[in-house]
């Protein structure tokens, strides 16, 4: 780490960060500047972060700059070659296939859950994704069937063959759902859930982790860390919108996440343009960029019949829609040179 | 409601709207604009959220504009007078009386948090805050002492005599945080984890709500709504910074959040300035502001030795500082017309 | 427009305001709904928009819903075709070509611009970018070499075939710049700097109109208003990257902005990846994903020697880059149907 | 600065950027780390902020952190004490009285602005506001009275005997803003139109310079610096809120940035809680916690009948609820130990 002084910090305040930089296990170098000193701290910073903090509360230093990235396991420099995370036998995420996962919102009865199910797995979809536990901003909304639903998704699967990517909202429910699910799914409030992601660390499913609406590509490297450090490794990285001044879509889809995260991280990462723009007519061009972005797969709500849907109607697209969508996406799943 | 159609829309789709709001048990009105046609939609809208985007998915609608706040239980229309909420038999916030807590970030340790308490006591303060179990957004970063640090803080209660509150991070762990809090608090990171409202909806003890990051005032609305609901009708509001693109300081304290909320709630509302600037330097100064603003208590970081922290050292404050901001701190009590 | 009452407002609060709309000069509808009142006003806002805030200064009013978008020319309403921007005779924006404009961030030297046009003429590029005018956050840096600059770039033009794109910076040099120019640039923190828009309404050469980084699509469409209302209805839209919460990327490039513009407007849209990234290694994935999202044309930044550039270096790529991004980027033309 | 080189960058990448340093006039410092090595390079880069865009973009390097402020003449650290701006005689801001600017929007007519003036006058307020030239959203809003404006002014001063604050909006127009005005201001949307900053930097005025709706402190104080360094020193900052994803005010009052300016800069900082709001609701309580929090100033809107003006009318105050604010702001000045 990066010590910078106050200009005209006392020789004394210089002194203390130095002695305290030794006792802490770090080598110090000083740069005397021109108006200020800097001092350079040699050791790993990363596992003893409130290191960072206690030095930036001594007198006479006005910042401390980390040099080392917080996060380890979800690291590049730990694991150079891209993980490919194994779903089934036959699918995994990461690869040189783009991955689709198509559904509702919510699981509303057997009737829609099937008819959706066939539909996508028809257009070309891999997996079906649907919510039994609904994270609702208002207590007032339909909170989901939960175990109901997840009877149902399993119902879906068996009839279509698709894999299933749910989401678990709690550290109590979530073996229940791990038992149908193919995917966890942590939602965008929850993905600060330090409880819940460390309880998904300890189940053997792969996770899908949405990034919060308001977290940086840092932190949800550090929320995939927390999962990673409980022993599960197979975390899926989604780029599903952040908030921002903008309200012509309901979230800004920040697709140029998605080469960033590739720098950084060996870990896949799709994007979800339904929720990012809470509309379907963009839903199409925002899919078609986020592949040409370099996605390794796309998350897509499809509804048999929007305008009675219990949640998120807005947004969906019908199965006719999706259909037209993935066979436009071929087109550029072939452009970026990866199977769909 | 009010939904407006799009210019050209067909005679068609119009009708479709008309018998989907009849349908759904609302009487419309229609209004023949220039360039397209407007209808309103009367009837409670309020609890039946999915109707709006329901009626948003059908075709030849431009947009939907709910009239009702999506609240009720925290809405100044349905209680006018000021919730003031009882902590003990002495002590209630939201009254004349303007509240500070005041304490370390985590326990560390009995004498940290004992001397604390002590000295937060002699300085004015009506409150002990201190965290047992600590959302960290690295894995590697200290969680908190845990049930050991609840009992810590029991001691150091019984040594000052000042009440407690402390955070809640898990449905799981709620009920033992509560047998000893005097007021349960909802972290930033958990204020839409939905679970964990509900849960603390149930329990009997006040419950402070802070803000999330990048949440709206009315999503801080809803999930107040979401406690209430339950049954649970204490709820403390918090404004602790919202994430902006400004960067000197760790959020922005939102201010102007007071007055709005005061218009639109009954709940009392109190500030934390040291979460929201994240640097002791700043601390006084919003202080005053937030009383200034209006607000009807403070929570502020106060650590015996900033420098040895476990965490959020850099925002907090020494005991001797707390004490000399607690003596301005009246003048602007006074000004405000309250006591201290 | 609509106006929502306040709930409890008086008898002659509604009727005042039902007296100042119809002196106002349209025709109000009033709405009884189950808690409060709600009054449609039929008439053309557009033009007035300084009514919708007078209204919302009466007593007893909540708030007011603007129904028509506040622009006219630049509104698909009012022209439905897609606008193609004609250049030169054998250059327009808005078709079926994506058009590619490239070059350095400031020109230097005779040296720099002829070498660099040459380089992305052969790789491709339609136009030339390069500023003899630079808007510098620090007025220490480097202000451009104004129109020495200038009689620069059109030499390049003549080494090159490519015709040009520089930015006006100012109401006083924009005659200057426009007897060089092919297309004029209005930067990002002039997009909303009206007397310049104004100014070059007034000129007979094709505008660039970059966004905001903190401009919403609609006040985006606003300035381009402002440009058509003064006679000049050539104006291309460039998305630039907004100003978020996010540090990893210079900006957060908007690419949902780009299927919203098109629903919004016939004027073709632009992408300009440089600017929006800050880093040379985003440009090429965010130049495939603007074009998968849609975008009429690309602004890339190169530079021969990004080491040694007076500006933005680190987002400049090499003329080898550049080549490179071009072959691919054909391979998304072509899977949008689109010529490169 | 000190540079971050990539872990695993190559001894040859190493040695170019040391050459590349020593070239430019630095000495440097190499800092061997447990996985990178950091480099300190020491010199004043303030003046060549394009050496460190030049470094960034050397192979091997991650990054690069600047350490000094690129600030200079608006910094502390060349300026201790507090610069008291002098606008007339017996009137200066950044003394010990706080000073408050009061006024209409835009001017109207003869009648409208020597009235509010008396009225401001009246109930203490030190200069009045009132915009001759405004720049507006839309280009078929009221645009101003102009020169003709800018007479009523001087008339109205010379009613009211308050000095003049008054809007400049464009390089040509400045000359005839400043026969006129006491205190030039320069607008949210021109605060980074730097031709117009330099153009007030080289008149004899004092400067108001609004913060960019979107502009960090830092590159508020880079715009002052503009100002400055073309030798004009009288430059007052104003807050006026920032633009955030929250809607419930129209933009977020940042007041946080007043102690940080405090701490970075000599000059005043005042506060501009109409604009910020955009409500009259909400003036009061945000006027008191600015001066709370430490503002020089304020500068508020005063219409004498909002429902009729032609901008902003949602968020002036009438001439007596502006008496009853400036009643009740005495109390706060006085906490604050300040005259009014």
């Amino acid at each position: 780490m990066i010590i910078v002084m106050r200009a005209g910090a006392a020789k004394r305040e210089k002194e203390e960060v130095l002695d305290r930089i030794k006792e802490l296990g770090y080598k110090p170098h000083v740069i005397h500047g021109t108006t200020r000193d800097v001092i350079g701290a040699v050791g790993d910073e990363r596992e003893k972060r409130v290191v960072i903090d206690a030095i930036a509360s001594m007198q006479g230093v006005e910042s401390v700059v980390p040099i080392l990235k917080p996060y380890k396991l979800a690291s590049k420099e730990v694991k150079r070659e891209k993980s490919e995370i194994r779903i089934t036998d036959s699918l995994s995420i990461g690869g040189s296939r783009v991955i689709v996962m198509a559904g509702p919102c919510a699981i509303e009865s057997e009737k829609q859950i099937i008819e959706t199910a066939i539909a996508v797995k028809e257009a070309g979809a891999h997996l079906l994704r649907g919510g039994a536990y609904k994270p609702r901003t208002s207590p007032y909304s339909f909170q989901g069937m939960k175990e109901k639903g997840l009877k149902l998704l399993a119902k879906a699967r068996k009839a279509s063959g698709l894999p299933l990517v749910t989401e678990v909202v709690n550290p109590e429910s979530a073996d229940i759902v791990a038992e149908y699910a193919d995917i966890l799914q942590i939602g965008t409030r929850n993905a600060q859930n330090f409880e819940l992601l460390k309880k998904v660390g300890r189940l053997k499913k792969p996770v899908l982790l949405k990034r919060g609406m308001s977290m940086t590509i840092n932190e949800l490297l550090m929320s995939a860390e927390y999962i990673m450090s409980e022993g599960n490794h197979s975390v899926i990285l989604c780029e599903r919108g952040i908030r921002t001044f903008e309200t012509a879509t309901r979230n800004t889809l920040d697709l140029s996440a998605i080469p960033v995260l590739k720098g950084e991280t060996h870990l896949p990462v799709i994007a979800d343009p339904s929720h990012a723009t809470g509309n379907q007519k963009y839903v199409a061009a925002m899919s078609f960029a986020a592949i040409a972005a370099g996605a390794d797969g796309l998350m897509i709500e499809v509804h048999p019949d929007p305008e009675h849907a219990t949640s998120d109607g807005p947004q969906s697209l019908t199965p006719k829609d999706f259909s037209a969508l993935m066979k436009k996406l071929r087109l550029f799943t072939d452009a970026a040179g990866r199977e769909l």
